[in-house]
């Protein structure tokens, strides 16, 4: 059979030593730092995954350096990543600064360097991935991504591999960790958003500045990359609508239990007859599901193929140790291959080559759960339940706890399946009335 | 850096095609002919996964032939496997007969005729393995062992490469999905063991002959298989001490759940500081554990290390989707690395020079759940609990079902944690009492 293809780059970097692979990282914080240590920790093991090659750190970088600073072994620290990137003895370069800025231009640096990449940056994979694939890959240059998702939890390298096979249905889950901890003290401890916030900002969850996770835009990140994989569809970050949890209440976990349910942000990708439906969105998920069982900061990602069927990925989802393992399991495959004289470059679905695929609202109607909060006088229900029925929506269930203030009253209305456009209508129109004291909160009820 | 390895071998298979891996099955029956059925099925969505490079089933080999067999395509049905494993219009062969018989020649054969190799049968590299990957290695040939356990669910990828950075301290879980449907059937419909077995049979999860599943022996091949990779471990099944759950009644289920538990089959490798602890046994789980939310014929296997967190992978264990697709995993890997004339071999830990490592009890102490099946008269639990004490272990509850047979009646003790020998010799002065109608059933009580 076959030639390797002919490999155009003009610059390629020479490994030099026999039975070691030397790698640089670029961004020496949280999992700079873990990957580091892991690495220094594990080395036998690693040896032993590499049948005999040495994997050895070299360089790290970090912008602004500390004197408390110390590198394992003889690494050496700068705070120029073109001193990691450019480097005669760096072979593959790590790169966990995060972000789009920066990290682009380093990854797109060590590419253009021959130098295979493994990054955990999922604003960056899912933003430009396509375009630093095809440039990696036309160098026959590797990229190791499995950092950028699901932490520790192996989900890239399942839809890549394992399911390579099979034609996948569904990709969903619990993708961000800091916003299912934050559900699972509310739903545990009956605690507001804000409060379950700032015990999430304690423990270590949250940033400061904790909107990428609570208003889903990391979760979004983490599907399109998902999606890329399993439907090889050409996708932008963007074109994915996003809620996140910040007007998800304690009441309304008052009300999920009554429902014998709880609330999981859920970030989803559909195949459907049109195309692809993809989202992120709170979910109500039974108590008995398996997606209400995942507590804390774990991430849990289900994909569904016509074949293997249904199978779930389950654990820590961020956080030094899961992430370093996941950049560092790219490292180790990588390494075999180097240490072989090999460059195998992707090929992934979805960043190599992808299709264009058209995104859709979800396919099939599922029920819905809206919680509305009133100013109460006689007669609202009436007035809500006569916008419902005008849009043709069967009401399943009226629900409203005891002992609450007439004047921030809040109760629920779950409603038969029917599409999203179609309640969203209903909504708009309840919305308008002037009794509500809130927009209403619409969560789909999902069984899975 | 790297000279590829020499290798001596005096044989290579020849690729002709430069854009075609063309596959032999050698054993056409349920695995065999799904496998075959997916690839013709999924040939895009295949190629799309090798970067172009077409996969296509030239042979199968079948002991007896049908008149009413069909191949997909212009595959040819053999009858002797040698014109599969000889043929020059192979490139990589699946073996789905199972057993250590003709299936080891094959694989053997194959790999004596540089061919790579991707197997379904747990029974061969559990017992084989080491001797065949050996001779895999020095011929440069890769060996795809995915399917092996854990049916579609990706656990040898999960344990081999995603968490090859990270020290692993345990693997554990349900890996025979027959034995769970018996399991949660029992639980669930309150019927007993026979039953619960017929019903297996009729849905076609359990073989006429069914000790393999409920002895535990499958079970035994695969956590076999687990252990070697996780703790580069050699050993064989026969090291291993397995329990089946053929002496479980429905009477354990009514007991578990007053426990707020279940009961579950469990395959488990366990490293502690003297050595590494394995077993196959039904093990008391609480309700609330991820254990006992799988029901059916799932598997879930948890994998703990020490950086990474504890994760687990669930999904369809057994089936020929979801093992076809597992099978066809390993080819479209094989394939790619053909396709760009590299060939791979594995050195995977616990094959690739695995080493000796001390098989010893669990190290902690566990709970444990007591079923005595008794001819009733005054003054047994006086006798039972005397033993008990004798061994220094402290009772933590005795349950009994009102209403029962004087003649065989049942009860329950659990005990606090202790030692498994220590118990295991209250047990045995027990199972003397001339009051006992049968063995004490010993179930270890865990929480997970």
């Amino acid at each position: 059979m076959p030639q390797v293809e002919e490999v155009t780059e003009t610059k390629v970097h020479k490994l030099e030593t026999a039975k070691e692979v030397r790698v640089g990282i670029v961004g020496y914080g949280t999992v700079g730092r873990a990957t580091a240590e892991i690495l220094a920790h594990n080395t036998d093991e690693i040896r032993r995954r590499t049948d005999g090659v040495s994997i050895r750190l070299t360089r790290a970088c970090r912008r602004t350096l500390h004197s408390s600073d110390r590198l394992p072994g003889s690494a050496v620290l700068v705070s120029d990543w073109r001193e990691v990137v450019d480097a005669e003895d760096v072979d593959i370069v790590v790169e966990t600064i995060g972000g789009t800025d920066v990290a682009y231009d380093v990854v797109r640096a060590s590419i253009e360097n021959g130098k295979p990449v493994v990054t955990a940056n999922k604003a960056l994979v899912a933003q430009y991935g396509e375009e630093l694939f095809a440039l990696a890959d036309a160098r026959g240059v590797p990229i190791g991504l499995e950092a950028t998702v699901g932490g520790g939890v192996p989900v890239i390298r399942a839809i890549a591999e394992a399911l390579a096979a099979d034609r996948i249905h569904a990709v969903y889950g619990i993708v961000n960790g800091t916003a299912n901890f934050i559900l699972t003290r509310m739903e545990h401890h009956g605690v507001q958003f804000e409060e379950a916030l700032r015990q999430a900002q304690a423990a270590g969850y949250a940033e400061a500045d904790p909107s990428l996770d609570i208003d889903g835009l990391d979760a979004r990140d983490k599907i399109a990359i998902l999606a890329r994989l399993a439907f090889n569809a050409s996708l932008a970050p963007s074109q994915i609508p996003v809620t996140g949890i910040r007007h998800i209440g304690a009441t309304d976990f008052h009300y999920a239990r009554r429902l014998n349910s709880t609330i999981r942000l859920v970030a989803s990708a559909e195949r459907n007859p049109q195309g692809i439906s993809v989202s992120v969105e709170p979910w109500l998920v039974e108590h008995d599901s398996m997606l209400a069982k995942v507590d804390g900061p774990n991430n849990a990602i289900f994909v569904a193929g016509e074949k293997v069927g249904t199978q779930m990925l389950y654990g820590h989802g961020a956080g030094g140790g899961a992430t370093g393992t996941a950049v560092l399991s790219d490292v180790v495959q990588i390494a075999r291959h180097l240490a072989r004289g090999q460059r195998v470059p992707n090929g992934l679905p979805g960043f190599h080559r992808p299709e264009k695929v058209a995104l859709t609202d979800r396919a099939h109607p599922v029920s819905w759960y809206l919680r509305l909060t009133v100013r109460d006088h006689p007669g609202i229900l009436a007035r809500v339940a006569e916008v419902i029925a005008r849009e043709g929506i069967n009401i399943d269930s009226v629900i409203q706890e005891p002992h609450m203030q007439k004047e921030r009253l809040s109760f629920v209305i779950t409603l038969e399946p029917v599409g999203e456009s179609v309640v969203r209508r209903a909504v708009a129109a309840i919305d308008q009335f002037e009794f509500m004291r809130e927009k209403v909160l619409l969560v789909p009820i999902r069984s899975c």
